[in-house]
């Protein structure tokens, strides 16, 4: 297919540090609004949202939005668009805050989540109880406040009355989807099943659509790409956002702490519905399910008894077909690249981006 | 003061169903978005809020953003102004359900709570701890739906781009006001203290810039308002706002709890730092300061215990003086309509709903 060469190219690690700078100055803005009656939520918000931000995060989807403008032929990257890409790391922000809270998850890239850090910070002239019912109710707040906030940072980017109206419907839908996939896997987890569609539709709204799919098309539709262009993208989004949470699944099991920042024993712990627990279930043998079910969902597992369920996992082929359904999933992904009228440079990253987002250990 | 005479009637039943019929008809198309891998979050959320709609409400907010439009010069009230009305009920689901959840209230308006109701739902088939972890879960997450619809019905509102332009940053506003007085009680809550202005900031934050100011200004910025318009409604809204809290806080222990519809013991078992209970606190003698403080706050307290700390915040003159507060900030608000330059309509809509937000027993 033919491929257009007309783009600039576009710097990763700049796109990471000016989204930075649009994050650091909106929050820092925020801790300069006033408000009566104590510590106001403005600056506990901004600190505890600018110290989350600032703890990592590989800034996918902004950077797959600067992508989409590409694609939607942008020219060079104007900072409204980086804002708009602002805007959906804070919404992401409140979703890592929000899920940690639901997954009673203590760290998250190596450090205390934010409810956690919140009870330790409230603990003084409190009970345990007290100050992490707190911490707990101060992160979900919080967590409504990036909301709000990632809401702000898109109004106030600075788009034409036209680029608005195109971008807010991907916008509503992006997070009807994403909150689609987290119920999903609320329900499910605890109750894992050898329902591997149910698993990968997980996967496909909690993170093929939101991660990868949406933000390539809010940059793209603010360049005014026609139907056609969301329609490659999607093409590629799809088993690229697939194959990224297949990763993720074998990292939640398999994975080292050190590199992925949390423990390998959440998601068996608390019997997450992910596609390997899935087709363990559907492969293993009587024996194996005896031997790997009390395990699953299990609150008090130890690391001995996770070592088992790892083991029993592997015996069953399951790992090994994970890592065959993301070579798939890559494969085609990048096929789709090569059939698609995209230009030159964005078929570069987004080759490359399929690649990091399948090899990676963290 | 001159009076403009130009302004059409309100019905104020007629807008409260109108607004139903907003909100119906947009979850109600919310249920034919189909989703793969399970029971739709479109679904669940749907079903969920429209049964929270349907259990009661004054509507305060979209009444009162009515009146806005009509004070802003509006003309008879057009869709848009209704959607717009029916998306901060919808924002106002959001912030009641995440409320309930923080407080872990178990009943509003005389039905269990979104997370009870959910818990009791996810019931069969889990453990009692499971499914009251899932329900707080999904009332977390439907919460967190309606926070996002509220979005989505004013983005669809079929608002101009000057409109849009004119209304989102008083809606960001608003946000942020109310998130920052829910973190004000939050940490307040459990600590009750005889610092009367933090209780009066809460007030200020949680409800009269929320309930009464901003939805004024939201409709009478979509009007096309000029700021003396915006500052005679603010005039009116914060005294009428903080007396309807007043009468809030004094409903919260000596309500009714067939009319309020929640038990009138959960403000001094969770020791709600309200303006009563503060006052209470700094006129009471050091017997009554004995007899009372433990009881504050106590999660195990009876109803018997209830009563005695009623009756020393009642010797204390406690409630006495918030009847008082609730009256002069009354007079304020009325005296505030009568100075300003607003139609006679709007004049006479603003006095009566000032006289229902503190003549009431819910």
């Amino acid at each position: 297919m033919s491929a257009r060469t007309d783009s600039p190219p576009l710097d990763f690690a700049g796109i990471r540090s000016d989204v930075e700078a649009v994050l650091d100055g909106f929050l820092a803005d925020k801790t300069h609004v006033g408000a009566g009656g104590g510590r106001a939520i403005a600056d506990e918000g901004a600190e505890t949202l600018h110290a989350f931000l600032s703890g990592g995060g590989k800034r996918m989807r902004p950077i797959l939005c600067a992508v989409g403008w590409c694609a939607g032929g942008g020219g060079p990257l104007p900072s409204k668009v980086l804002r708009v890409a602002g805007s959906l790391e804070l919404f992401h922000a409140f979703a890592l805050i929000h899920d940690d809270l639901m997954d009673c998850s203590s760290s998250r890239r190596g450090r205390p989540t934010v409810h956690r850090a919140l009870s330790a910070r409230y603990l003084p002239g409190r009970t345990a109880e007290a100050a992490d019912r707190l911490g707990a109710n101060a992160a979900m707040l919080i967590g409504d406040l990036a909301l709000a906030w990632s809401d702000e940072l898109l109004h106030t980017a600075g788009l034409t009355a036209g680029e608005l109206a195109r971008v807010l419907p991907v916008v509503d839908a992006m997070r009807t989807e994403v909150m689609h996939g987290q119920y999903l896997d609320l329900t499910s987890t605890g109750h894992p099943t050898p329902d591997v569609d149910r698993s990968l539709a997980i996967s496909r709204y909690k993170t093929a659509k939101y991660t990868v799919e949406r933000p390539l098309h809010i940059g793209a539709v603010l360049a005014g790409a026609e139907p056609p262009v969301l329609s490659a993208l999607s093409a590629f989004a799809l088993p690229a956002g697939e194959a990224f949470q297949l990763r993720d699944d074998l990292l939640g099991v398999y994975g080292d702490p050190a590199a992925t920042g949390k423990p390998a024993l959440d998601d068996l712990r608390d019997g997450k519905a992910t596609a390997l627990i899935a087709l363990a279930l559907q492969r293993a043998s009587s024996a194996q399910i005896s031997e790997v079910r009390p395990l699953l969902g299990c609150p008090t597992l130890t690391e001995a008894q996770a070592e088992v369920a790892r083991d029993v996992i592997s015996d069953t082929g399951a790992r090994a077909q994970v890592e065959d359904m993301i070579h798939v999933r890559h494969e085609k992904a990048v096929q789709a690249l090569r059939n698609a009228d995209l230009p030159t440079e964005v078929v570069e990253y987004l080759t490359g981006i399929a690649r990091l987002l399948v090899d990676r250990d963290q």
